[in-house]
């Protein structure tokens, strides 16, 4: 029995030519909202984005799109992708082990992501889209406590939102339109 | 880029030689809390078995252990190593597409894993210990809704709690009296 994560082929030669450098939260996520638009572009799953950063060294250490459908693994969301992956990179589950390092993501975390969060040693939380865009889309976000920011807070971790927030909103209302999968159960189930 | 989700070795054949039906949430159980305590005893990761069973075929479906420090997974949480096995092992990230299917865990599920519960298409949800055993133990359930149990019975996810609290607990007490690894950020960092 085993599982693997594994990124779409389109994906490492697409961050490999992305331009920008990573040096202001914009340009971080920028790079994660156009993984959203890329992932739903190429057919590869949800209109979600995210990656990891080393905030000093601007160093990409992970990057993830939402791949639920791909793998068939419905935990495969931009950010615990993202997350996964960079800890795979550093063999390391903790990524806030020696430096700062952030999670930006194109979307306002759901409640699983949330939740994984602070088990994942990253130092920063910054979002693009709002619950609000995603569920405007048809998106479940599930339950969070209704102090969520305040509880990450609380543990040390940076919170940003609303970076780009309209480009990244853009993403999931173009995907909204053209009746991309919704893939949760007991909505339009697969 | 790409990570895994593999069983430790002894795992397969302690499943496999497994002797008791999966017909009650107790027999259930305690498959899942005999896996958390043979999970510290190989030392192999925290104190937290789950399980994932077909409910009326009594099937047993996937299996999980915890195993952060092992895979050096944040996510590898007993839960989502059982929900994701499970769900490669049936190709389909909607565990209840076509059956009822029980998540059974040897502990109240953390903030994380909660969130996770309903994307799976788990159509229950059983624990053991109370996140207070976690906690007592040393462990950080994380920050869930207070009305937790609620919003998954509002999804139509049945919820069981309490059974074999005891030994599921017992675990806890036992990994915690041997100074076990607390593996998130903050506490004792490894």
């Amino acid at each position: 029995m085993h599982c693997q994560v594994i990124l779409p082929e389109w994906l490492d030669s697409f961050v490999e030519e992305w331009p920008d450098p990573l040096e202001t939260v914009e340009q971080r996520m920028r790079l994660a909202v156009e993984l959203s638009a890329e992932n739903v572009r190429h057919g590869t799953g949800g209109p979600f984005g995210a990656i990891v950063v080393e905030d000093q060294s601007n160093h990409l250490v992970g990057v993830g799109v939402n791949l639920v459908t791909t793998l068939e693994l419905s935990i495969a969301h931009a950010e615990i992708v993202a997350l996964s992956l960079a800890q795979s990179a550093i063999s390391n589950w903790n990524l806030g082990a020696k430096v700062d390092v952030q999670l930006v993501t194109s979307c306002e975390p759901c409640a699983m992501c949330f939740g994984a969060v602070p088990w994942s040693g990253v130092t920063g939380l910054v979002w693009g889209a709002r619950k609000e865009d995603a569920e405007t889309a048809g998106f479940d976000e599930g339950d969070k406590p209704g102090n969520w920011v305040q509880t990450l807070e609380n543990r040390g971790i940076q919170t940003q939102r609303d970076i780009l927030r309209e480009e990244a909103a853009a993403v999931l209302a173009r995907y909204a339109r053209k009746e991309g999968a919704i893939y949760h159960p007991g909505k339009n189930d697969l």
